[in-house]
């Protein structure tokens, strides 16, 4: 092997340091406990990268998926989190970047009749590292029902109402499970959703939903509200969008919390 | 140039055939002239290809973009129609099939104010093309209000509705404006879409859906029955699909009508 | 709970049966044996419909999710399989049309130093069935790495190659494994993908690519003759979409199998 | 309409400041002027968004929307400048953000024959803007070839290439041509693309990409270094990603100026 060449290890005369170098869009199966202490296969999506000084011509990809690969066949939470100090190691770098995305699982029983269906919601972790220090956001995707108090408010009888989606970023003393950021958010909807429905479930979310209006500023407020109440949350940042059913356009509300990044 | 060896023209023999060769996902601007007579400039993605008979190895992939590119710099409705021809033409081929996709804009006034603003509708053409036939599929994506019967009529107060979509497509026996299609469909939901509302429009369209609700399935049979009686009409598909507002899956619903593709 | 109506059921005097309803882009944890009799866990994207007989206003899309559920909390293979008959059963239908979506991995020992990584494909059972007869069609998409004749043949030196991905689609005789319809998509490429490749391993993989330049129309005809002498394989239909390095733009052919549907 | 509340302007009592509201994913025809003086026209997906103040209940998502209008039915460049002042003060908001996305065509002459053909470039034009500031960021996706230059060292022959994108945004000094961002990043590109290539210039494309390769790591610093020395261009952020050839993943790399901001 030594006689090929190895153009990356090369000196690089631009002097122009690189902010991230890396691989990005790799599949991989991960393996995610839940609150309910079962473990959920699942798929992520997963982008890693480093810092690369200016000195060097190019870093070592291959060494990125075999830092993945060297957790075995399937990676679990623990292992996420060694990742950035490995890729620090293998690297020989300063700064370490991964983002990893999968879908996870709820089973929640319908909240009528109690018959349980499983909910997905989309999960990212994302991860910055020095040697010194690891700094981890977690964010969920909350699909949810939101239904228009102007709208409700202004009519003689019904109220648009649509599909929505939450996304919920933060930065937490203690872990956080997954379960309770999905359950915070939801609390703030007009309904949340579920997999499966009888009937008497879908009079119930109905008249929840009817009961509970909320615009896109009301549903970021409330998720911002919650969780400054909650102090294991040190900074968050809440987006809201409605995909209008009177329009083919979506509503949207952001708020983030000033402060608590580091 | 001729010491450049045309591979492509080599002879083959797998003695297989290819039912379609060509070029995919190349964008290209388009004019459309709309029923109010205005042209509008759109953007369209383009697909074409042809057959090529077991005996050449390859297609020559330039020649398509050529015929694209023959019509100057934005492609008419008319220039569309001349496309197949013109490739069974230079390509030397006995089929060919052409795509066109691209977004579509009409502007419409609010049911109570009347204040106008631009909706978009996605429009494909479909092609399929022999030196004696051709075949044209006309393909509109309409957005829709749709409120779930069921739930209005168990539910106390309120009833679910989301944004849908209608995409219905058909074979004609004279050529139809998008505007009647997109008409057709709109006809059959809760309610059609807006991009500009006040609040007089909203509470219009919010107590004109609750009084008007549909299934998927409703949508998809009253699409198909109005084109059934609509003579121009030679053949159809209509799928519906609700993005449910209580769900985070969607309901379906689709309808072929049988015969009439030649 | 019997004195909530059920609109579904009511009569219907529109007097049109509709070929497909019921729920899509449903997710749910699927579990595939491969080849090596190891259990992967996966994420499927789920669509399920039945006809309905023109005297019914409507389905009950609830059923579509207890079915589902009724198989525990992650599918297997052989779930999959007994989902259309209870369809039929549950929704008293006569057709039932089922689509399921997931990626699955396989690992690979890298061609010179042996490194295994793990390629994910993506991976489509469509299901049509009555209560005599089922029709199941398996697809694998296939990614590739495909260098071109032409280029090879007029340049100097190199050739642009890329990244093409095969969608691969079977009917068969007797059930096959995924992986052998992976092998026989990527025994016909220029070279097949890696995740993970040591420099031997790149330089081996240019090389061949290099040694193997295919169209688009040769990797369709090759993967044609392979199949056409597998007797195990009933009907194909093989696309190849390139990339292509040298336009914004993608190459495309097909080549559909006649007969061998039922 | 006096009679119809608006609940948007109800008071609010949580305290919370929203720091975007608006609306999202809105499409709408607009007109570019190019640097050849032609006017042509596209398609935007736009985004609008300004902040609320803790004492509102909501916005008027209508007014963003008639803002938008108010230019007539075709956006231009200079209708896209003034939209956040006319936000700010149809609003009576401190801060509007505004995103207007569209594909961009170039009609290129292809290498050695000259043959014209039309590519294409996304555009992004990102606004801040409050009433003393306004802050302007131009973003275009350029697609290229790169070739690998360790694949080209370690092989005997050929050497892997593939498309690769290069996301580039600038903050200037005085306005910039898109065209000048686009040629900027192709001129650090092993090739750039084109829509129609003749066999000559197929040629001409393979030898001059395998006479220029480059890493994802060169392509980030090249164009760094030519806006570097650029006086027009105070910041940037440029990324470049590889669909590599011989891989399922990307290959990805990023260099942001230090500084520059406002």
């Amino acid at each position: 092997m030594q006689e090929l060449k190895d153009t990356q290890n090369e000196p690089d005369d631009r002097n122009l340091p690189i902010d991230r170098v890396g691989v990005k869009a790799l599949r991989f199966p991960v393996e995610i406990k839940d609150k309910a202490n079962a473990v959920q296969g699942t798929v992520a999506t997963v982008a890693m990268a480093v810092d690369l000084p200016h000195q060097y011509k190019g870093t070592h990809m291959s060494r990125f998926v075999e830092v993945l690969n060297a957790h075995g066949p399937q990676l679990g939470v623990r292992d996420m989190s060694a990742i950035p100090g490995e890729l620090l190691e293998r690297l020989d770098a300063e700064k370490a970047h991964i983002v990893i995305d999968f879908p996870f699982f709820l089973s929640k029983p319908a909240p009528e009749t109690g018959e349980r269906g499983l909910m997905d919601y989309q999960v990212r972790f994302e991860i910055d590292a020095t040697r010194e220090e690891i700094d981890f956001v977690v964010t969920v995707e909350v699909p949810v029902t939101t239904l228009c108090p102007c709208s409700k408010a202004i009519s003689a009888r019904g109220a648009h109402n649509q599909r929505g989606v939450v996304t919920f970023a933060v930065r937490f003393e203690k872990p956080i499970w997954i379960e309770d950021l999905v359950q915070l958010v939801e609390s703030c909807a007009s309904s949340e959703l579920y997999s499966l429905l009888k009937r008497p479930d879908e009079k119930a979310v109905t008249e929840r939903a009817y009961d509970n209006p909320v615009f896109v500023e009301d549903l970021v407020r409330d998720v911002a509200a919650k969780s400054d109440a909650q102090p294991d949350i040190r900074w968050y940042r809440v987006e809201a969008e409605n995909f209008e059913s009177i329009h083919n356009h979506n509503a949207y509300a952001m708020i983030e919390k000033k402060g608590g990044v580091c």
